[in-house]
Order: C-alpha cells, then structure tokens, then sequence
C-alpha cells in the first residue's frame, strides 16, 4: 500500500487521469501531487482539485526533481516520450515506482535490472495506443485460448479522429493529440509485421502506400497503415506460432494517399532547418521540394511530379491544394525544418474548433481454429469526446494509466522490474474499471 | 617547419600518399611513423617503406593513441570518417596539427576556437570528393574572376568508377572505394541545391530520381544525382551571388533508376537487425520488402510492386536480377540489417577483378558573362588506375592530402584553425604538382 502519487506534465492528457485519481485521493486520504513548468496550468489545476499539492519544476533541474521525488513512492509521467529515460533515471534514484503511457524505450529497458534489485515497478505503454491495445487484446487472445481457440492471425488497429459529426474537412482529420506525433509518424525506423508467415518490412517512404481498407461497424469505412514494429509485441502476447501479426493505425479513406505526397516531397523532414523563410511564401517552399519547369504553374508541375494520373491521385493532390500549400502567403516563420512549416500551417487547418468532438476508433481481428472449424473474432471499440477540452483521447490515454496507478498505490501489483501492460492482474481490473465508464469493445465472432 | 608526421591507417587508401611521403622522408630527413590495428598491414608497408616507424595502434585506446600521437607534430588521418572526431580530440592534447580526406563534420568544427587558440591547422576534406574538387574549382572560380568574368552557375560532378575496358557488367559499376559509403550514399538529411534562383531540397527517396545527364568528351555519357549539401559550400566558394549551384555524383547512365529500386524497397536501411537469417535465402530476404501476391511468382511481384512499365524500367529490375536478389540461394548470414545482407551480396557481384582498371572522373561546369557575353567553362579530370592494388581514386585521395601535408611540414601554410581547401596558399601549389603527375583538367570555354 502506498499513500503518495506524483503526477509530471499538467497538459492536455492529465484533466482524466486528474480527475480520476483525484477521486481516490479523497477516498484513501493520498497525498496528490502534479508537476509542471507552467505556473499558469498548476494554479489552473489546483483551482479545480483542491487536494493537489502543485509544484512548478522544470524537469530538466536535476536537483530539484530529485528533491521532489524524494516526497512521493509513485510517478506517473504524462511528459513527452523523449524525457522519459531521464524520469526513470530520477525515480531509479529515488526509489519511485514510474508509470507512463509512452512507447517503451531502449534506454527503460536497459534499466531492468537496477528496477528489479530496486524492488521497483515501471510500467510503460499504459495508455490507449500503446496500452488499452495491450490490455485488450491479451484478454481476448487469453479468453479464446481458454476456449481451446488457437490462433492464426491477429491484426489490431486503432485511431485517434473526429466524430463523424465534426468531420467538415477533405481529409477527415484534425489534431486531437499531440501534432509532432502526427508529422513524424513512421520515421523511426521500418514498420515490420507479420503476413502469411512471411515478415514484412517497409520504409518510411512506403508506408503510406501499404493501407489497407477496415470496416467499422456503425462509423463506415476507414484506412490502415501499418504502425511501428509489430513484431516485438510477437512474445508479449504470446503470439509466437501465427501466420499474420499485424498493427495499424487507423484514417479515413483517402488520408494516406494524400498523406504521402507530403512525405514523398520531403515535407516531413524534421532534421535540416531551412533559413531565411521570413520572406517566403508557402507556393515558394512547396516548390522547392520539387523539379520545377519554369514554363509551367505550381500545380501543373505538382501533378507531373507526383505522377498525378487518376481521379484519387487527383484528389490526393486537391486535399494538398486545400491544406494552402500552393497559395502566395507569407509563411511567417523565420527559420524552421520543413516538419515545423508543415505542422504551423496544419495547425491552421486542422485545428479542432471549440465544440468539435473527437473520437477514438480500435479493431482487434483474430482468427482462429477450434474443433477443425475456423473463426474470425472481432472486437471494435468507439469512444466519442464531449468537445475539443473533453476529448476521447484524452480519456482513453488517461483512465488506463489511473487505473494501473490505483492497483498499484493498493499494493495489488506485486511483480516488479520494467513491463508493458500485458498481465492479467492488470488488464482484468482495468478492462472491468473501463467498461464501467463505458469503455467497451463489442465483441463478434463468426464462422470463415 | 616540422620534422615529424605520423599516419593513421595502413588500409586502401594509403598506398601512394606514403609513398609520396616516404620519399620527401628521404629527402628532408623527417621522422614518419603509421599505426594500424593490423599487425600483417605494417609488417607489410615496412617491407615497402623502410624508413617507417610502425605502431600497432586500437585508435580507441586513448592512453596508447595519446603517448603515440606526442612522439609527432602532424597526424594524417585515413580512418574512417566516424573516427575522425577522436582523432581531432587527441590532436587538441597532444598539439598535433590534423589532415584528413573526411567530409569535415560538426564535431570538428566546433572546436575552431580550441584549435585556433592552440596555434593548431585541421585540414579536412582534402581528399579527392572532397578534396580535389574543392581545390581545382576554386582555382577556376578565382581564375574567371580575375580575367572580369561574373559567375551566374557552378556545377561540379565527380564519380569514382571503373575503366571503359573494365566496364563488363550491367551496372557499369564496381566497388573502388568503401563499399560502405556506397551502401549509405544520400541517407544524412537531405540533398540541397540551388537551381535558376531556386533553393531545392531533396528526400532520400527521390534522389536517384532527380538525375541529369553529363557528357564527358572522350568519355562519353554519364549521369549525375545531387552530392549532400551543395549550398554548404557557397560561401567558402565565394559563390553568394549564383544562380544555380549544384554537386553531383557521377554514374554511367542507367545506373540510378536500378539503385532506387532498391532505395524504394528498403534494402539500403541500416538501421534494423534481421534475426534469424540462417536460412534465408536472396528470395526471401526480397520477399519481405514488397507486397507479395501468393498466386504469383517473385519476378511478377516486383514488376507490379515497383511499378515496372517501360523499357528502362524493365532494364532497372533487370540489373536487380543480375545482382541475383531473386535467386534461391542461402544468404549465409546469422544476423545483419539490409544493408548488410545487400552489402554481402553486391561484394561477390561488383568486386574488381586483379586486373581491372578503376577511373575517377569530374567535371566542373562554370557559366559567366563578361562584356555582356555569356560563357561556358568546363574542366574535366580523367585519372585511370592500373589495377586493382593501384587504383586511380587511392591516387586522387592520396596525392591531395600527401601534397597538403607537405606544404605543412615545410612551413609553407600560416594560417590556423579548423579548414577545408579553399585558400590559394593550398590550391596553387598542389594543382601544380598534382599536374606534374598527370593529374591534370582540360580546360574549354565556349560562348553560349
């Protein structure tokens, strides 16, 4: 049993995982405490949840984050994933278990050891994607084992978009997350997974290219490509003996091939940094990333460039058109990678207006054999947010970390060393917690 | 004057610089030393070079390098390029002046006040690309100028290549280099250039798309893909008021389109380990970089999937198939990443035979007006090498950096500080004794 929990980063994904553990802090009198750097955020906070005790710290101050550590047993940290492995670093020294809902970095894991011999607890990945991901789809791959099910192919994919109720844009989308995450999907390395045992692997610059349509019942149609490395969650789920092992990630019909014009012209690119963009125009830095032929319009050398040929190549380029990268505009931005011109102008676009409401879609696709007969089972989750301060996001990264901190702040969790959340002890509760709060997949199977 | 200059790397590269150096020792009675980590290479250039003073050297044994380099006053180094920073660390503690043929990199120059304070000279980038390109274009550019000519476009394109007559496969391609730099050429950020007034930027995935063709009188046709950071060199070339400013690589014709097959499946990624590899064959290992449609074979496959139309496109994948990526036959690896299974493969598939003849190529291509006329320079370097233990480009990376540390050790160069060779002091005196060996333009103006 522990008695004090810190919360790092005051931002968009903590009014949740505030409000929930703020909940319990009053039940089990815990002492609740939230860092940030803004004192602006924290006065904000406190106004609202009268229990929590608010430090203004900038995390990169070893010194005083130690000093703060010091006064609490659990860390749950909502910072940016590239501050993680120094926030491990800190709770190593400081004898704090850590929870966060970021991808499980190298540097986490080299940290197994001094975790274990700490008698420490760090739990990664425990948000929506990754996290309610992990939580469900071990509960279900478990349930139809138990069943006698074996399985041949999992396939999962999820989405973070607009309801469809606030869908008013060519590409279906707009930011209701972190935008650097959006810009910079699929940089990391080749996306791998598993098809028909045969392991696939493509590069960035084919990504984009591999969707793959999925259905949705009651939301339509949507998109897929393929996310990350797949393959690493291959042990982790127990997955070792299937022909397919798939993770996407989830757009309407028609964002990625727009999507990959941008990466195919070198938009994306976040690692030169462009001068002088004070007098330039958004029509003047589009076509420096393309053979331009004097002769001949923007446009016109647009279309001859990405081989624009049929109607959704056509499309593709329009959604481009509407994003105002071929307009004569000042830019406004006096030096800048080429990601940080395209996130300032997306920004523009696809901002959510005050009463958007957001959505967050998942698929979980098994198929299996049980007594000679082959099944499919499906399990889609819909989550729609109240409006653009209340988002579906924001909930479904924000509960699964709570939950997890409670179980742990109780004492439920035992194990200790560095995990993702694939553990029964805690995809039970948590799964069970959500559905209370009507985070529920529907679950189907049928005969193929 | 100094009296004593150490080489580091007895490897390819170091054949005719110490040579030339060797012999100055005889002369002027220097002190020369060469360290290596290969106790058989030194055994063998001592064999050679008999005034040499051998040490058996692990560059990353920073005690050992330390002692080694305080016994000298000049270190050239051959090693590769990611080793270069150390090197400039030892330099620094030691007060060793440095040389290298490596593309200067931000390590180094961020100690230009360090070295300038210490009375130090780094020189980098004076191999051939870079190196002799720097030294000859800006003897050119100086030479324009001075006779009244101004300068509205510089282009300049070099290539390390085989011989016509060794010309027998359909790459029309062989290993003369590091294969490595081969592997990895364009995947450091983006390629940059300036065109008619136009700042270009260009992704990986596009370079060997963004090809020209080149003409090189007696040579014949080659083509060119953008070479790095062309704009980096625009003020060091004193070229700030171009229209058009472009380096390239030079390749036979036809050579590009088949790479960036490769470039678009993702076979040039070094980055993720392939497990389990033992097994493997070429055909897999293929297989798993494209969609595969199980009713059809390999061949099919990567038609569709590389979007395979015409007849150039057809040649490309058959330079694919020539390489034998589509052939049944083990890899032979345990584990490797692409590049390295690609790597692999083209070693058994583009190595130089004993007798094969290698050739450097470059052309420099300089527009000016002068009394209202427009004119076109051009300068173009031929070198063959012997065979394949004498080759042209170990003579063209040598001379440069054996000539510029000559200059060194006589006393001839004053300045100091972190540089590449751009200033006359150098350009002058190596242009002239590098023509004295044959290594020599042919100059032509025409008006245009």
């Amino acid at each position: 049993m522990f008695q004090k929990i810190l919360i790092l980063g005051a931002g968009l994904s903590a009014h949740y995982l505030l409000d929930y553990l703020h909940t319990k802090a009053q039940i089990y009198t815990w002492k609740i405490g939230l860092s940030d750097h803004s004192d602006t955020l924290l006065e904000q906070k406190r106004h609202q949840f009268p229990m929590l005790h608010t430090h203004a710290l900038d995390i990169m101050d070893s010194e005083e984050a130690l000093k703060l550590f010091h006064e609490y047993e659990i860390v749950v940290s909502l910072l940016p994933a590239a501050f993680q492995p120094l926030v491990a670093k800190y709770c190593l020294q400081t004898q704090c278990h850590l929870l966060t809902a970021s991808y499980l970095p190298p540097e986490i894991k080299a940290l197994e050891h001094k975790v274990k011999d700490a008698q420490l607890f760090f739990l990664n990945e425990t948000g929506l994607d990754p996290g309610l991901d992990h939580l469900s789809a071990c509960a279900f791959i478990a349930q139809i084992r138990k069943e006698g099910g074996e399985i041949q192919a999992f396939r999962s994919f999820a989405g973070a978009l607009v309801a469809p109720e606030s869908e008013d844009n060519p590409w279906n989308y707009k930011f209701t997350w972190n935008p650097q995450n959006v810009i910079k999907a699929g940089q990391n390395g080749m996306a791998q997974f598993l098809k028909n045992n045969l392991q696939q692997y493509i590069p960035y610059w084919q990504l984009f290219q591999r969707v793959q349509p999925i259905e949705i019942e009651g939301l339509g149609s949507f998109e897929a490509y393929p996310n990350r490395d797949s393959l690493k969650y291959q042990a982790a789920y127990h997955l070792e003996h299937v022909k397919t092992l798939e993770r996407g990630t989830l757009r309407r019909p028609g964002f990625s091939k727009a999507w990959n014009l941008l990466v195919q012209m070198g938009l994306t690119n976040d690692e030169i940094t462009l001068q002088n963009l004070t007098h330039m125009t958004y029509q003047d830095f589009t076509a420096s990333f393309i053979k331009m032929d004097a002769q001949k319009d923007l446009l016109q050398n647009l279309k001859e460039y990405l081989k624009i040929t049929d109607q959704e190549d056509l499309e593709a380029l329009q959604k481009i058109q509407w994003l105002g990268l071929l307009e004569n505009e000042k830019i406004g931005l006096d030096k800048a990678t080429p990601a940080q011109v395209l996130l300032h102008r997306l920004q523009q676009k696809w901002n959510l207006k005050p009463q958007d409401k957001d959505m967050i879609v998942m698929q979980h696709q098994i198929e299996y054999t049980k007594n000679e007969k082959a099944y499919r089972f499906t399990a889609d989750l819909y989550v729609k947010g109240e409006d653009a301060n209340h988002t579906a996001i924001a909930k479904t990264v924000g509960l699964p970390l709570a939950l997890a901190a409670e179980l742990l702040m109780q004492g439920k969790i035992k194990v200790r060393g560095v995990h993702i959340p694939t553990m029964p002890v805690l995809y039970k509760p948590i799964l069970a917690a959500l559905a209370e709060q009507g985070i529920k997949f529907k679950e189907k199977t049928i005969q193929i």
